[in-house]
């Protein structure tokens, strides 16, 4: 298992920048704490899929910053990205493992316990908890599952897969920080809670200390 | 440069069966004498996709005919399809070779005279002249090329890259193909002048009958 770290697991894509340069915006967040840049692009062809990816890895080298690719595995191999992130209808693990090698960092989103329970002798390097709270970011159709949710996938996905990461995503920001960490997640993936800002670098930065006292406080 | 025959060249994708099964569309289709499917699909997510290139592999396989994948090269390296096909505004073919390796084969859509001159030193086995006529399979912002445009862009191709078989697309079937033929072009791109029809395999055999008579007649 690759190490990967998701403490603040930031994604970004031509939506989410407010007319801004999409690797100036992950340069700034990932120089305000960001851990991970997941390049999520479901409009651009990929001539431009490419070249961005390539323009955020430029931007962020040397951070120690993650550079993961939604989706596109041909993206991630192309721009020479750290790894992919998957959803549940996206090429399978195994075959994304196959075609990337063993270095690369490969993710899964999990929206249920029966995701969770999957995980078992996959080779997922971290997971992250889908639809916690209600988001406008994305279209989502199944209701948020919330704190209990959260606390009852994350549960199964650890025992199911010992050792990696978990984090969580949808409507999450600073104000559900210290309640998303407690019930268990290692990180917390954003979108609007730091490029929704007029100073990204400052959110999140803001959004980095309040995980790291979190984290801090579950003895983490 | 790989070689491909590309004469009767039959796109497939899940819009364009009336509901029956892609790999059994795909089969019929090579048995009256297609020699390329090209699977396109904008719709489905990269697990289907992966499954239904697979399943269309396993339906061809031995036939001769070659299974090409339309921009994902992650699905075309999953389902080990014989390679794929680009637009201008896919991954770039040096990109795409270097993914897929030295004998793969890359195929590139040209849609005016400056895309066939950039062919000149690019790794690409074969090209396909696109929008000839006006077709109802394909939003086509373009106006048609037509014959006049097929054959100015067809004779750059063949300076550009000596050697590498060229093919025409969009609203072409039985009745033009004598005149595309006579154009300059090695072969036809077809969807519904395959797949509209109830008898697939019938459909291409007297396409491909057409064809062989037209390239015959030209001395090719």
């Amino acid at each position: 298992m690759n190490q990967v770290d998701i403490r603040l697991y930031a994604i970004l894509g031509p939506g989410d920048t407010r007319g801004r340069d999409l690797a100036q915006c992950a340069a700034a967040a990932v120089a305000g704490g960001a851990t991970v840049i997941q390049y999520r692009d479901k409009q651009s062809e990929g001539r431009d899929l490419v070249a961005n990816a390539r323009a955020i890895k430029r931007a962020i080298a040397g951070s120690g910053a993650s550079l993961l690719i939604n989706d596109r595995i041909d993206v991630a191999l192309a721009a020479e990205a750290d790894g992919v992130h998957l959803g549940q209808n996206d090429i399978a693990p195994e075959d994304a493992r196959r075609l990337l090698g063993p270095d690369a960092i490969i993710g899964l989103t999990l929206k249920m316990t029966d995701h969770a329970r999957a995980l078992e002798g996959q080779p997922i390097d971290y997971s992250c908890i889908g639809g916690v709270f209600a988001t406008t970011s994305k279209d989502n159709p199944d209701p948020p599952v919330g704190l209990d949710g959260l606390a009852r996938i994350e549960a199964i996905a650890r025992t199911a897969l010992p050792g990696a990461p978990v984090g969580a995503i949808a409507g999450i920001g600073l104000r559900e920080i210290p309640a998303v960490i407690g019930a268990g997640a290692d990180g917390v993936a954003v979108i609007s809670a730091i490029f929704g800002h007029d100073d990204i670098e400052k959110a999140a930065r803001i959004l980095r200390d309040a995980i790291d006292r979190a984290l801090a406080a579950r003895g983490a």
